[in-house]
Parts: structure tokens; sequence; C-alpha cells
């Protein structure tokens, strides 16, 4: 398998983190961002959206969307699971992670940054508010857990998406008031497959 | 169980095609979205990011984000079911309702119009190029399919999304230029779960 991605991408770091829980290895292609190296294409014709991560799979099928590469690899490789539990449990952890997918990255990645300049917006107020507002929402989604990952003791999909955005979250200088949401982050960095798989770690890493 | 919901809203369509597709059958509580009842306090203990649709189970429990709803009804009622096939097959599904659900429907919803109208930005420029971008790339995804349905000769998950999100399209006045996109719809909008589930056929319409 090869993973296309880029060191400082979230969605690619999620990728990571489930390479990394589930004890499989990629080879890796980087692809510069702000270089506009995913526009190039030869990479279009990979992922017609022009985004990172898509994954190669060892036949060269490639597949995009980081949310469906984490599960296919939990379908392809069962343990541990990202989806653990009954299926109210299983859709509350997808919930809580589509929170962050759906209602936080996509709003203020940096194709969306790119559109709002263009309008005169500042992109870090643009960024501060939507983390902000959907941190809010997964601060209570999680209010009733206890821990110490998202939802229970192993982590879950839930904590794959979580902490890179809570990364995302500090580098546009939000101000962090959310104790379970830091609390989740920390038992996580404290394992391997999510400190060593941080955009800092990255061969690609500036 | 319960969907909360309102006739418009093209989450909660989703929801409400699956449950036709699976012959299950929900009561419905709506929730202006324009009036703002989904910012009511009562609404907010149900779903903290004060968006619809909801899911309450029959013992209470409320699940949130439409895509993971869906997710749920196709695991009580596994049959016929929204993510067929292999792996892989799986995972492409699974990248085409994400193209809806990450990168063009929370980009242009009801939340983020206002967001942007109060930048002075256009509310139906915005909305048009979100989702003409969107289309490529959900036109070249398929490209290689043979249909009827987005993947196959029955409705999947990708068909539920694209489905309300072809809508919403038309209700920006987007120029249709996807001919897989709109044969797909067409298969679709033959079948009861998508026609009667439509927003005009709802109780709450207007």
């Amino acid at each position: 398998m090869i993973l296309h991605g880029y060191f400082r991408s979230s969605a690619s770091w999620r990728v990571r983190i489930v390479l990394a829980l589930k004890g499989l290895s990629a080879g890796q292609a980087f692809h510069h961002l702000r270089l506009g190296q995913h526009r190039l294409p030869d990479y279009l014709a990979l992922n017609p959206q022009g985004f990172v991560p898509s994954l190669e799979t060892d036949d060269g099928t490639v597949l995009t969307q980081s949310m469906a590469i984490c599960e296919y690899l939990d379908e392809i490789a069962p343990l541990p699971p990202l989806l653990p539990g009954d299926p109210v449990t299983r859709a509350r952890i997808r919930a809580f992670s589509q929170v962050i997918a759906c209602d936080i990255h996509p709003i203020h990645n940096l194709r969306m940054l790119k559109r709002v300049t263009g309008y005169g917006i500042d992109q870090g107020d643009w960024a501060r508010q939507v983390i902000a507002e959907g941190f809010d929402a997964l601060e209570t989604l999680v209010a009733d857990e206890t821990g110490p990952f998202a939802f229970g003791t192993a982590p879950t999909l839930a904590d794959v998406m979580l902490v890179p955005q809570m990364a995302s979250a500090r580098r546009f200088d939000v101000e962090m008031r959310w104790p379970r949401l830091a609390a989740i982050e920390a038992a996580c960095l404290a394992l391997p497959a999510f400190a060593d798989t941080a955009p800092a770690q990255q061969p690609d890493a500036e």
C-alpha cells in the first residue's frame, strides 16, 4: 500500500494513526500542499478532488476520503476495532467522528481558507470560530463518558479524528477550554500510534 | 423511533430514504429551521450542534449526524444493504458519500450561508461554486460504473446521499452538466423510497 499525504494534513494524520494502531505498513508519497502539488495532473488522476490523503492498495486501486480509508483499513484488519460495541455505541463513535469530518475540518481546511481569503475574511478568525463551535458539541457528546479515551478504554475512530483536529486548533491559536477533549488527547498522545505519526515526525516535515 | 427533521433539510431526507428502503417506520418531529426551532433549548439538549436530523431510538437514546444514523439503521436492519460488496467497493461507496457529507453539503448548508452572508458574500454564488466542484469529483468517481445506480443495480448509501444533494443543487440554480449523476438520480426517483420521501411530500412542507 502507498499512502499519498502531506505531513501537516490532519486528514493524512488520521490514516497514519490507523495504520499504526493496526500494525500495518504502507509506503508514503508526499504531496506538498502549499506548493500546489496536489493539483498536478498526475495526482488529480488518482484523486479527482485533489485532496490528500489517498491510499493505493497493493493491486493499484486508489481509495479516497480519509474516513472511508480508515474504515477500509478497519475492515481488512479488524483488530483492534475502530468501531467497537453495539450499534448505538458505533453510531455515537461515528457521529463524534463526523462532527469533525463534516462540520469542522472541511470548513477550515486549506481549500476553504483560500476561498474565504479571496473574500477578504481573516483566516484565523474564521477557523477559530468554526473549531470552537464544533468542540463545544464534541465536549457535550462525550460528557458522560468515563474515558480515558473518547469512548472507553481503548482508542476508536473518534480518537483518531480528534487528535489531529486538536493540533489544528492549536495551530490557529484557539483558546483551549474543553477539559474532556484535552484529557482524551493526552491519553492518545501517550501511545506511539498517535505520537510517532504526528506531523513533526514525518519525513516531509519542514 | 422518532426522526427529528425538517422537510427541506437534505440531511433529514437521507434518513427518510433509508427508513423507507429498510421498511422501517418512525414517528416524525418537525423543527422549522428558518424559524430557528433547532436552536431552542429543548432541541439543543437532544443535539448539541442544533442540527437536524436526530434519531431518538425506542429506549430514548438520541443519535446525531445523518450518515452515522444511516449506518446505524443499516446495522439494525441489514437488508437491503447500504454498503454491499467487498471492502474496496464499500470504501468507494463511503468515499462518494463523504464527498457530499464532508465537502459539499456542510459548505453550503443554512449555517454556512448565514455565516458567509455576514461577510457580504452572495449565497448563491458560494453554493453554486461548492456544489459544482464537488459534482465534478463525483462524476469522475462513478465514471467507470455501469449503473443504473451509483454503484451497481441497487441503491446504496451513495445514492441516498446523492439524490438530496441534486435537489439542493437545483434549488441554487446550478447548471446541471453531469450526465452520470443525472442518470443515477433518475433511477433513484423511480423508486418510492426516494420519491415519496422528497421534501415536497412531507407533512411540514410549505
